[in-house]
């Protein structure tokens, strides 16, 4: 058996273009003892891969050169030789970026009975809404009533960040890079406070939603929105650093808040942190996520792109703007 | 009766000058009741004073031109109305920069029978000993075993942090601004490593100091310090964020780490803290310093001027190097 799958022909420089990637195919083996054969629904593209298509040292290993990129995706056992993971299974996997693959299944991650479209597993119940839920309530300690500021707010982290605030009985802001953005986080997803950051006046705009300053500001963003966010942030506030996509494309050191000292003084806590520290938070992470999308309470939204061969566009778009929550390429 | 007191002639911009202070002639009133006379036996300069000299907003109050400057002092009552505060008791206060003052004796810490000589207690024993006792034990959570980079760490705050690190079992490493200053570390307070921080090789010397990564970086100095040290943390690292004397004499904002994005993939956190936030620990920090100080366990060196009029001179050196350990101006 024959798959398509994605791999990096060349290392993007700045802003990644479709030229970097390249589809390529290659055999799929016949599945041995206890492995499982697997055939991708849909994939995941995410901002932190582009850290990985650099080659230096981080906390995920840079990826190889022609060889099939990774990431997440939601398959259905085709074939098995694992008693565990009957043929029609759905899984989720680190296997993105190919049609199929044969993979050990305790490799796998079993989603049991879908309780939302299997897509929904790659965003808002998959690892960018355990990002939201441990980045806020663990990493960021929120307590009812506070006011929370998120960056980055239209996208799949952001947007799930601002409703388990809500859901928590918080106020919730938001900045996004579109007016349809804005009007999407406080028309459908019930923020109090949204702006386009665009026109710069970063500042402002969050001191409108949060006149008594913010007490967790959950930073996508990094760079001048981080800037902002520590002019406005009460004493005792907290900050996780989830991600940094304004500097994820450039290409020499991008300079840090130039207001850093005012932690000092406020006692402010920045707390850096990825999502697979936090394994120990996955079953009640599940369980209320879960009872939030099935209930109604948690909204979400996808962007599609349907193929294999626009996994790399899809990508892309992730810095241009070009996506409302999740983005997905359907396969 | 008389006092002479320091008082802001003039706001500094850059590095404060001997001539934006003026000694002034005040009156000191009879002390009514529950009043006592207090006259100063020693006063603080501390870096943080830098701060209040600038007309804005921040944790402590703007110091108001031609008004005595505050800080901390040792005095000696001279007269008292408070049955509490007999004759001849030694006491901490905030009525610094003067030579004697009338306060409410509700107002002042008393000290009890002194352990150490007076000005000990402007150091050690005082806020720069508790600053560096809450802010390695608690705001740093340190670990035995673990590794401690502090920088300014010939200062007063910096030389206890090293050898609190060394009484918990840990490896200090310090950086100061002379060779004499290095050798003072190592030699006496039995630091691991030191070095000399002009040549500019930041991250090389923490390097050599800790191959396998720094748990707890003690930032009282900020700039090119904490953008070396962010590069030489281990996973889950803490950074206890004391003090940025490198910018406090700036006239223009400073830029900050163009690194910090390491926090994220590292799980990094940059706790900002200030000594008052931490007055449940007092108890703890008088009992262990005291027992550290008096068992020799924790040395401790001064760097003293005297006569008030030497004050400000003494505060223009904390920015140039001028102490090694505590500042202190004996009145």
């Amino acid at each position: 058996m024959k798959t398509r799958q994605v791999v990096l022909q060349r290392r993007p420089v700045g802003l990644p273009k479709v030229e970097d990637f390249a589809v390529r195919e290659a055999d799929v083996p016949e599945p041995g003892e206890g492995e499982v054969l697997v055939g991708n629904v849909c994939m995941s593209v995410d901002p932190y891969m582009r850290g990985r298509m650099v080659d230096r040292k981080s906390y995920a290993a840079p990826f190889q050169m022609d060889e099939a990129l990774t990431g997440g995706a939601i398959g259905k056992v085709l074939q098995s030789n694992d008693p565990d993971l009957p043929e029609g299974a759905y899984v989720d996997s680190h296997y993105g970026w190919r049609e199929a693959f044969v993979a050990k299944g305790s490799r796998l991650r079993p989603l049991g009975e879908l309780q939302a479209p299997a897509s929904a597993y790659l965003g808002v119940l998959g690892m960018p809404g355990m990002t939201a839920y441990v980045g806020l309530l663990d990493v960021g300690s929120l307590q009812e009533g506070e006011t929370v500021f998120v960056s980055g707010a239209a996208g799949a982290v952001g947007s799930a960040v601002g409703q388990i605030a809500k859901i928590k009985g918080c106020t919730a802001i938001g900045s996004a890079g579109s007016a349809e953005k804005v009007r999407h986080l406080t028309q459908d997803l019930g923020f109090d406070h949204a702006f386009d950051y665009h026109d710069g006046h970063l500042e402002r705009h969050i001191r409108a939603g949060a006149p008594d300053g913010v007490d967790v500001y959950f930073d996508n963003v990094g760079g001048d929105h981080l800037q902002a966010a520590l002019n406005c942030m009460r004493p005792g506030g907290r900050l996780p650093l989830c991600g940094a996509i304004a500097q994820y494309n450039a290409t020499a050191p991008v300079p840090g808040p130039n207001n850093l000292a005012i932690a000092i003084g406020m006692g402010l806590t920045l707390k850096g942190f990825i999502v697979s520290s936090f394994e120990h938070l996955r079953a009640d992470f599940i369980r209320d996520m879960t009872a939030w999308v099935t209930s109604g309470r948690m909204q979400y939204r996808e962007t599609v792109f349907d193929g294999l061969e626009k996994a790399p566009e899809a990508f892309i778009g992730l810095f241009t703007g070009a996506n409302t929550g999740k983005m997905v390429v359907n396969l």
